[in-house]
């Protein structure tokens, strides 16, 4: 499916204006998810170079047809031999191009190669694109809600067939099933921990079967169309013990307190400790990790919501607020949503909570429905 | 689950030795399969240092449980700040070491980091880790073999329940629930291509239905506790054309005569070239991309089976073995099994196709079987 022309060509005009603050003549970009966004191209393998006036996607011949359909505005440039070998060529026949910006993410190698070989000066510049894509335009919004649909709904489906006796690879194969039935992919790998597993803030689903008293913690999302979601829902399983809803409240309350500061303008790391303020100040330890991350075609994006990060939220930034609580040996709780920051506040895009009751799935009474 | 001691020990000693022979006391690992290979870590954002004598772990909050279950044979360390910060203040306690080896697939600007902040040398060296993981132990070939038993159980869970009127995107999500419920993933989004579809090597999938004559392309693979394999199989639907039938028949010739010469000190572009000789022979179009490719913990590795390469296979390389015919508008062809190169020849390890008729999914008939 070709992207539209005129959105393709706004952010182009967009990293253009870049360029010409960091005063190179081109760009090279060689990051897939920034080959994607300025080209429509989904595959891998193939990098993008940018003049003052045109575009060149510079692909191989697996390539080529997918390139054909999904790239409005690039010229598509069929390589035969390696990558640098071809940039080098294309260089070689714009003369007027005297300093070629590239991502500073690329890999050192690649990077050298490109100075040996390439008859212009190679700058390195910090997020040539990324500083870009952390604007999200409607477009974006709109499948960005999408993946968010997509994966609480499948999320809904799931719910009730979960069984004492489940393993926690169980539930995330359902859950996948069932966004990949809504056409869409998980947005990473995610997390099903049961019990003292959740205290692990990334565990990997195991073997680990549900008991009829028990805790649940999954982080997941949806890719869809490109853009990715990310949610994180807690529950008790059978019965509610009393710390685990002290502990639910407190996060849930971390959460609603970074959300209500969001707004355009905001240093990240204040709201990072809002958040984290609401937890210490409840006797709680602070989670290790930031309160969030843009999301976007990575699932992990610009701005960082995090002690160290510099970055102002940015009217158009689309982030998650994630504060938890980790007890080792016990279990973690995590709330996470995904909100849009605007000029004068924000929209939380997900569905959020609706009170700070823990979520009882009652295994055994839905069981005995069933029959 | 930990990782085997002796092996991870055995590993480190492989890569120390590439380290002396690099002139560097130490290493910096960035790489996640990397880190992972040589420590048991398998969660993100975590570097390896490894010296002369010992193995640090630097990692985060999220992460230090699954760390000390994870790697017996580190030291973890649990960073509060940044990286770069904390991988500095481990090298200013180490005086005797004076040049530090990185590897130079890291992201530039984290190398440009690392030699602003650390008060040693920094040496960015090719493949330190990679050419030690090219050659694998058996406890890896074991992981692999379970891999693609997993692999190919599952597309034999699937094949039957393929029906006219099904959408690529739904035999893309069955032959994934059925890897998930094996206690598998998927090694890389998989390819399930119906009719012209298929002449896209890298065809994502769509909601394109398939129709009752047609033909399926399904190029998968399992990630299984952290290892992939890589299988590509093609099948007639309805009945089989003549041109299909020809051209399957070339394709698998190709992959015949390129198994036939695999065996340990045989250059990699040589094996190329003889999967593209017989395709040529046959006036068939040449595919653009290599015949093979290392698998491991990565679905791309070393060593690359292609005209650019320049290694010569070594007893214990797993590779790919994978050429193809694509007719623009028609079909495309690809056989792909998977073979670990021995002293004196080679083993196939996944199970090869019997004979060369083109596989038939008989649609109508099951469907009606199922009344």
């Amino acid at each position: 499916m070709a992207q539209d022309t005129s959105i393709l060509k706004n952010r182009i005009k967009r990293v253009r204006a870049k360029l010409k603050a960091a005063k190179a003549d081109a760009l090279i970009v060689t990051l897939g998810s920034n080959v994607l966004y300025l080209s429509g191209f989904s595959g891998d393998d193939t990098w993008l170079v940018l003049t003052g006036r045109g575009t060149v996607l510079v692909t191989d011949s697996r390539y080529t047809l997918q390139a054909k359909k999904e790239c409005p505005v690039c010229k598509i440039y069929q390589r035969k031999g390696s990558m640098i070998d071809a940039v080098a060529g294309i260089f070689k026949k714009l003369a007027a191009v005297k300093t070629v910006a590239v991502e500073d993410k690329i890999e050192l190698a690649l990077f050298n190669l490109l100075r040996k070989k390439l008859p212009v000066r190679i700058k390195p510049i910090k997020n040539p694109v990324e500083s870009v894509r952390a604007i999200k335009d409607k477009s974006e919004i709109a499948v960005i809600k999408k993946a968010i649909e997509i994966a609480e709904k499948s999320l809904g489906k799931v719910l009730p067939k979960i069984r004492a006796g489940c393993s926690e690879m169980e539930i995330a194969a359902m859950l996948e099933f069932e966004l990949k039935k809504a056409g869409a992919n998980p947005s990473f790998e995610m997390v099903v921990a049961f019990g003292s597993n959740s205290a692990m803030a990334h565990h990997r689903p195991t073997n680990r079967k549900l008991k009829k008293v028990d805790t649940i913690l999954i982080d997941f999302g949806a890719k869809f169309n490109g853009y990715c979601c990310d949610i994180t829902r807690c529950f008790a399983v059978g019965k509610v013990n009393n710390l685990y809803a002290k502990v639910y409240k407190t996060v849930l309350q971390g959460q609603t307190d970074a959300i209500n500061v969001l707004k355009a303008g905001i240093e990240a790391k204040k709201v990072d400790e809002i958040a984290k303020k609401t937890i210490r100040s409840s006797k709680l330890p602070v989670f290790g990790h930031g309160t969030g991350h843009g999301i976007g075609l990575d699932i992990h994006e610009q701005p960082a919501v995090s002690l160290l990060s510099k970055a102002s939220l940015q009217n158009g930034n689309v982030i998650t607020v994630e504060p938890a609580v980790y007890l080792d040996g016990k279990f973690g709780i995590r709330i996470e949503d995904d909100v849009l920051i605007t000029e004068n506040g924000c929209k939380v895009l997900t569905t959020r909570l609706k009170n700070d009751e823990v979520p009882l799935i009652k295994t055994s009474i839905r069981r005995s429905a069933l029959l």
